[in-house]
């Protein structure tokens, strides 16, 4: 069921943030050569952006340079969920300032060994809805 | 965290059919005239395709027409996770034989007014991965 045909509520973006703060795990939807890809990602919010990390090289970094990404986050139980789509802009943190600011951010501590940047979406508009599943009441 | 980050391991196809088959939400993501676009679904799998259905005349259905999409889906609890992500085409079931057999999977029932169409993903390609949070083991 496209949760576009049920009964579904707009969310104010106020809740969207609170919603999106409430979960860990979401994903990045870019066009790569015209072509959709899709990266789940750990994230958190930060001053109304969404922050993760990536390591250096990897597809998902080449994929959003001079991109405007989706990204998007839900989460559900059995009667009902939610989902919040973020359009916005995405930039890899360089300078020292940046980097400081988003490591004061709650992502999980990381001890992977390839380099990782921060990659920082900062929204063009954000898109909510509450909705019921199975619609038999 | 990118997922293509973290330790990673890459699953079997049959393992990511029965990741797929063990949740209800899923996300669409097509190319409406170059933009991504994602869409949250009730999905699920049935003869290893993915089944869902959506309303008559929404942006979904349109999005769909001619399209190749990309499905994805995922779960995860404070340790870990998997992802799986099918490339496919999708196409509106249209025969009654088409639609008696997806009438026979395991899709929620639904008493919505709006008509319904069934959409079936054929998959051309099914990845999955699994990956740990933390990586402070």
């Amino acid at each position: 069921m496209s949760i576009e045909s049920q009964p579904v509520s707009i969310l104010p973006v106020s809740e969207c943030w609170d919603l999106l703060s409430s979960v860990a795990l979401g994903r990045l939807v870019t066009s790569v050569d015209g072509q959709p890809e899709v990266f789940p990602v750990n994230f958190t919010v930060q001053h109304r952006t969404v922050l993760f990390r990536t390591a250096e090289g990897t597809k998902l970094v080449s994929a959003m340079i001079n991109n405007n990404v989706l990204f998007e986050a839900d989460d559900h139980n059995v009667a009902e969920g939610w989902s919040v789509i973020v359009k916005g802009s995405a930039r890899t943190l360089r300078t020292d300032d940046e980097i400081a600011e988003a490591e004061r951010a709650q992502l999980l501590p990381w001890t992977g060994t390839a380099k990782q940047h921060y990659v920082r979406i900062k929204p063009l508009s954000v898109t909510g809805r509450r909705f019921v599943f199975g619609g038999g009441a």
